[in-house]
């Protein structure tokens, strides 16, 4: 444990980086060559987020690969993820996010630091923030509970590049995402005073989540598919 | 059985709540974000309803993941779930589709309660209903029946997302859906007097669908692929 | 075999059925909803008929799955497939082919039978007729070759789907595609006197895919992946 | 080792052809067919970039498909290829990926050789390459040393479509494209001034790479998933 905790911590950082970099970056470049269609934007920032999702769950899925603080608190709920570990992998997913918002700053060539002045709030979003992390959530433990982790980057991936379009929030349903959006005054960015409400519908998501899951996978379960 | 069946209920009830969430939110949010080309509003919709596919179908498949009443009837007359299952899981399926409309309404800012005012019918779109359910039910017990029921999601995601495209019906090919959008007076509702022929065309592909199947795969098969 | 043949004769008609309903449907779909941007309308077209790919290649899979008389050669010079089959395979998938466009010309409420005016000709296109003949049959077999053809409906979906853009003809690539376009008038369309070149070229990149296959996969390999 | 190493040189050789015939091919066609928006262009180019990759590493995984020269030295640092094999195989990838971009000029109907004119400069963009290759390297490898390299078409392709988004220098990542994207002055095109600094900062990445790599896989392990 102690000699492989640098490597789960390394992975959510780097892990939460790329995510970032896929969120803000592609925000940013579709913003710029698609000024005229805001839909056509989203298209293309919620495809490069399916992207980077299906990488960075490839690639550090055999050793961390939460990337949200809502999954990595679920994980310990639900007793796949030991009780010590959770704060600091969530310090490094958060530390891992930010980083990766500045580096799509510097990238598209912004102020290295900023804050998003895009006001995203209403019972509707919060609504929309629950439902997103529930089916998030859902995916992420279904496969894990029934031996089908291999596939999580690709559900992941599909679901949150839906998700961009079908909740009215466009699915942040991440805890440390919700942070890290608002050091960027761009495409994907969020104004800090909104940011509160979208992280505890995120745990409000989380809690509905965890009930759920308990209910549908009572035990862990074997799967001939 | 007694057992099991409320998480069978529970799964039909949110996987279909999910697939009208991405339906009916996608198409809003489609329709406000691209106003002047409906070609990428279409685009973005299905892209979004594949998303959900993958995402529910991947959730509660080693449960229950039909969300269409077509698919539990053929289920049913091809040996793959139980008589008396089949009216209460295509019940909670019709609920839990209607429940996703409503959300998808709430989400969006929109009343919550509405009927869809948009007229398809034809006898052109009628035949694209029943083409479409045919392939739709030709993949779902293909694959059942030659043991790659792990591919279901995402051949069913990218069948529909093409299949938004090739019938001129936008492939409906769910009579649940087709009750279910008649409450959301956006991008994919469905006026109430529009959606009988729709299901009664649906049913016309299932029969269809169950000659094709007893033909091709008489008996279950094992696959090397 | 005599028993097995309506079964095989069935999947090559119904496979080719649905590749030409969805090649032409999503044209004719994708030409009305966005009739300002050829390109947005490539992509429409493209990213069903990756769709449609997957679904049919999926669904027939286990049976026969080849809906392309380029195939069928193929897999009967590298042994894969016997010499009695191929005239009859290739008959119905032509059949196949022509019924999926008059489907698809009915379903969009056209004239049902029509000949295509779109004139596809030149040196280039007849080059990138070859060259994507060439890439879609070294998917086939080098994934059959090494047993991996649970792949080839993703390979081949994202590979044509990619194609449509890379060959300046749009990768027709299969000679009963190649027929049974011309009879539709529409985006997918193509001229009669454009065809026969178009296959010529299907056959030189055939040629040229069994040389290399051969070279590169001189006996049948297990993988390891 | 003699008598594989023809199949290797030539798989280097036909992929990387196939994916500057992608790259350059989709690029030509997207900025003819639209002209009026630079981020439908990119997601047309993106999307089919995805669809060879995926095509490319599956075709020739199980012989040689790296088509890359910065995977090739990875791969050499990191004991997956023989010392003698590398500059052989770089040397039939910058070939092939030349050749792949004359075949798309020509399919075009373009001066066959041309020298690109786009300028891509900035410090912003070399952080990018390092960023982008990054990237890439820790998908291929930790793939690689969790035997799941089944996985590494879609997860590259996924990742490839995504970066042309989030890193502002659309993601070369690879010296052999960096050259021959010199050789069409295209949508893709890079000016030839530009290309040495890219090829630097992507072996800047592939260091970076071949530390987190030798950090986080310290040896190879088996995968449960």
């Amino acid at each position: 444990m102690f000699l492989i905790r640098p490597r789960i911590l390394l992975s959510e950082f780097l892990g939460t980086m790329f995510l970032l970099i896929g969120v803000i970056g592609s925000g940013i470049m579709a913003e710029r060559l698609s000024p005229s269609d805001v839909g056509l934007q989203l298209l293309q920032n919620a495809a490069a987020t399916t992207g980077v999702l299906i990488a960075i769950i490839s690639i550090f899925g055999t050793i961390s690969a939460d990337f949200n603080p809502a999954v990595t608190v679920t994980a310990w709920l639900l007793g796949h993820r030991q009780k010590n570990e959770v704060i600091p992998v969530i310090v490094f997913q958060v530390i891992g996010g930010c980083a990766g918002t500045v580096l799509a700053n510097i990238m598209f060539d912004l102020d290295w630091f900023q804050l998003a002045e895009k006001t995203r709030s209403g019972a509707n979003l919060w609504l929309a923030e629950v439902i997103a992390t529930l089916g998030l959530l859902l995916i992420v433990f279904s496969l894990l509970k029934t031996k089908r982790s291999n596939h999580i980057p690709y559900v992941v991936g599909a679901y949150i590049g839906g998700a961009y379009y079908f909740t009215s929030s466009t699915s942040f349903a991440n805890p440390a995402v919700s942070v890290a959006r608002m050091l960027s005054d761009t495409f994907a960015g969020i104004e800090p005073s909104s940011a509160p409400m979208f992280i505890l519908m995120q745990i409000v998501g989380l809690g509905l989540a965890v009930l759920v899951i308990r209910f549908l996978f009572p035990k862990s379960q074997t799967n001939s598919g």
